[in-house]
């Protein structure tokens, strides 16, 4: 029976943890975690066990892009390092995830002794995710352990970006001391700047003849989902987003038109957006891949762009607004705006002409028949390689419905972010697109699927290799091992597996699949090697130019 | 039709690791490492594609402890990223592999762009990896590119370590310029001092009673297995090894007697070892794994301890002496020597008897049975947990001949180091002995195994779970989804897959096993959930005392 007038800092870690939202943490026990592992198991916090560490880092990446915060627990060296990778995309793509390694004890490492899983000396795991982190923390000292505890997670809340926090095992059971916390610094708009930035943008909305809205993928993570909801429904603009803002909005909205990115839009998208004559950009990140590979063509004297703390109008900048602030201040003005003018997107068909019996089953038809199939309480989570690029095509329902490392384009996220997705959403099912090669990396986590009784349904887009390299460079480092997918459940069923080369075989198998609720489903769809989506085909002409080679 | 001067950055680099005996670079493409692959097929150096990055690492370490060095070529940020744990594992055992990691091109990186598998500044690669390599280059100027490269290639074989090579993608044709090298720094042995050790050793030769051997991991990493056979005939002295340096001489000679690492060995080596008036250490680090968590009482009066660049005798030092020149020397002095004293070991028995039809396989019967199935053209290729500590007592023929993660205890190590042990070694046939958990982790690499015709015989310690943390502590973390590893040939054949609860099931699968040469097999042996080697009772019950618990 324990006397504790206080918590202990492993306590106090679990309890601000379940405060924060974080109801489940994933990782691989190992010993220097096992004392955590203890604690957490007698907590009101849940244990998921993943194949991996890197798998655990994506499912509490998936975690927290539904729910707002995610996290893992894993041992010193072995188990940290095997999520550096996965900690830099979520970094990279700005996801809250809360590492939490084991160590061993600060007594332990008092005499400097070659321990295993020791690697250098003990600072260095620390140093390694200072760089993939935004705030690190050792709770070596009981009498702040608790104050950092709370400002790790008050940071990784702020600025939606894992945190690193190590815990020697000798002190998950010591007493911490609650401290008078530092206030939290909160970001407070400045007022003028805002005023006169509505001011000005509600006189160029009020001349504009071809306004419309670009959502970008910081109001995903920032929660601004209904703000924007709410700004389309007042002000009837419609809308476009960027690829890694995809589904911040409903994609079945009227307003909404697709997915804007430079050269690699549809012609009809590309046309709207960049001959508009005033583009209001809420949230967008300028990478990369939002800009086609830098192709996008925006006129920046047409354009107001509320980045998370400015707000850019054509060449000047109004720093100290928060992206918030601005959305909310702008939907408050438009009561006064009336120069809306919602035009109807295309709805896909509700009914394509699908199965056509013999048809070799291309990755067009299968994005087409999938629009079809999507319903309200799904959750898609797509991989990187082509079926990213085909996604553009899908239409989600409403907010937040599309998961992807869009941005970071690390292979292997999709099996495992699903699976922090659906812990996250219980009420929720995960469509999954992943390629072969992406598959072979991560894809066996979806043993953990079957053992914990989701029903996520996998389509594997097989075209036999890495095809985005292929349409850059071809070689037979591109080939790799064609797998039975589909067999997966003789490894570690309950799974059910479809094979599917035709149209009426990827029929029959994903009707199956959508009344199979018991265990997950995986279709293995058999594309031909040059089948691709018309965005990857561009993409490839423009990477290949990139390439030297000799002739 | 090239008409270059010079070899451009990329052919040198493939050149020199040639040189260096690199004759396969192990990877997985991405385009910002397409152009050096392109290079690469096209040049002497063979590619072996692996499904994940960090597999690929592994087998460039297993493929580095078979011939002394080993390479793999990954993409940036999420390719290298990947390999983190595994280089760090290579840095803690001494194993020299070098990393090329593609980046961006030198003029991408000039306006700071947000790029796909960018995850901060460009220089936060090369700082993580700085921290677990002892060389690391970026190759973004051609004047001294070549120097650099030669610079790294020696620091790997030197130091044993890895090294991190980083080519931007528009510098792999740059060509290079061949600058004056500087000279490498070679160390020579102090000549003063390493008379005087070896006159003092052998004036304690001289008296000892019992003198005996212990050989460290160092001498495989050095290559001085034959310096110590040599050493071993001239003085008859009988030899323990510690578990990192297993099989650095054959387990099968008569003057070798087994493992010695503290509390954690058998009885009779443990009398021996403990109560000799004078050990000679070769090579030994003094490492919490090889001193059987620090339970190993080596009385350090009667110790002469050869370490890489310092010999010490009793309390004094002697630096700068090489291993290898102490060795040398010593090897030709004891023609003076006549202590020694030969104890045949006890070989063990050629024919035990197995199977006893119906009794339930037990770690130490296997164990026992695979004695009598190792041969000399088997290299052993073990895991982290039981099947590790199991191992201690199998009896490895001839040198070098077994390979594990035995300081840095990685889970997953031993399939992936084994496709590098066998490509190094076309001649050699692995056996992996791997545990369930840890095949879950990376096990699917035998597709790769598959994919090339080779034929590994994998033993699968099917216990049920992360036996080695339920040791310690138990909880529902420790169970895992039970694999039928059996049927993996189902989704990645060909694979001979067999299933084994009892000795006569064991007996039928592994002749079976034997005599398929044509393609990987994999027993699934199902062990009791309580069954565990001697050695890891011992363990867990040290490590049980170091969590704290609350009751």
């Amino acid at each position: 029976m324990s006397t504790a007038k206080f918590d202990t800092i492993g306590q106090y870690l679990l309890k601000r943890l379940y405060q924060a939202g974080v109801k489940d943490i994933f990782g691989v026990p190992g010993d220097y975690v096992l004392g955590f592992y203890d604690l957490m198991i007698k907590s009101q916090v849940r244990h998921i066990g993943t194949t991996r560490e890197d798998s655990a880092a994506f499912a509490a990446d998936g975690y927290a892009r539904c729910v707002g915060m995610g996290a893992l627990a894993v041992t010193y060296g072995v188990g940290a390092l095997n999520t550096v990778n996965a900690i830099a995309g979520a970094y990279a793509e700005s996801s809250p995830v809360v590492l939490i390694s084991g160590a061993p004890g600060v007594s332990e490492q008092k005499d400097d002794p070659l321990i295993h899983h020791r690697f250098g000396p003990f600072t260095f795991q620390r140093e390694i995710f200072e760089r993939i982190s935004c705030a690190s923390v050792v709770l070596n000292d009981p009498v702040i352990a608790f104050r950092q505890i709370d400002h790790a997670i008050e940071a990784a809340r702020r600025f939606c970006k894992p945190v690193y926090i190590e815990l020697p095992r000798d002190l998950v059971m010591a007493e911490g001391y609650p401290m008078p916390t530092e206030t939290a610094e909160v970001f407070t708009s400045d007022q003028a700047a805002l005023s006169e930035a509505i001011a000005e943008t509600m006189a160029l909305l009020a001349h504009a003849k071809s306004p419309m809205i670009v959502a970008g993928v910081e109001l995903h993570r920032r929660g601004l989902q209904a703000a924007l909801a709410e700004f389309v429904e007042r002000t009837g603009l419609p809308v476009v987003a960027t690829l890694t803002g995809k589904s911040v909005m409903s994609e079945r909205h009227p307003a909404y038109l697709g997915i804007y990115e430079g050269a690699m839009s549809s012609e009809a998208v590309r046309d709207r957006v960049e001959q508009s004559d005033l583009l209001l950009m809420f949230g967008v990140t300028l990478n990369e891949i939002d800009t086609g590979i830098y192709t996008a063509k925006l006129n920046s004297h047409s354009t107001i762009r509320a980045a998370l703390n400015e707000v850019v109008i054509s060449a000047h900048r109004y720093p100290g607004i928060a992206l918030e602030d601005f959305l909310d201040a702008l939907a408050g003005s438009v009561g006064t705006f009336s120069g809306g003018s919602v035009v109807s997107s295309s709805e896909p068909s509700a009914s394509i002409a699908f199965p056509e019996p013999d048809r070799p089953i291309t990755t067009a038809r299968l994005v087409e028949r999938l629009n079809g199939a999507l319903s309200n309480d799904m959750i898609v989570v797509c991989d990187v390689g082509d079926c990213l690029f085909a996604a553009i095509d899908l239409r989600v329902h409403e907010q937040s419905e599309f998961l992807a490392s869009a941005f970071y384009t690390t292979m292997g996220f999709a099996v495992p972010a699903a699976l922090g997705a659906q812990i996250a959403r219980p009420d929720r099912r995960a469509l999954i697109l992943v390629g072969d090669g992406a598959f072979q990396m991560t894809g066996t986590e979806l043993s953990t699927h079957a053992r914990l009784g989701l029903n996520p349904i996998v389509v594997v887009f097989n075209n036999g290799g890495y095809s985005t390299e292929r349409c850059i460079l071809e070689g037979p480092f591109n080939d790799i091992n064609p797998w039975r997918f589909d067999r997966l459940g003789e490894v570690f069923g309950p799974l059910a597996g479809y094979e599917a080369a035709t149209e009426s075989e990827f029929e029959v198998a994903l009707l199956n699949a959508l009344a199979n609720h018991e265990m997950p489903s995986i279709i293995n769809v058999h594309l031909a090697a040059d089948d691709s989506s018309e965005a990857m085909k561009r993409l490839a002409e423009h990477l290949q130019s990139k390439i030297k080679r000799e002739d």
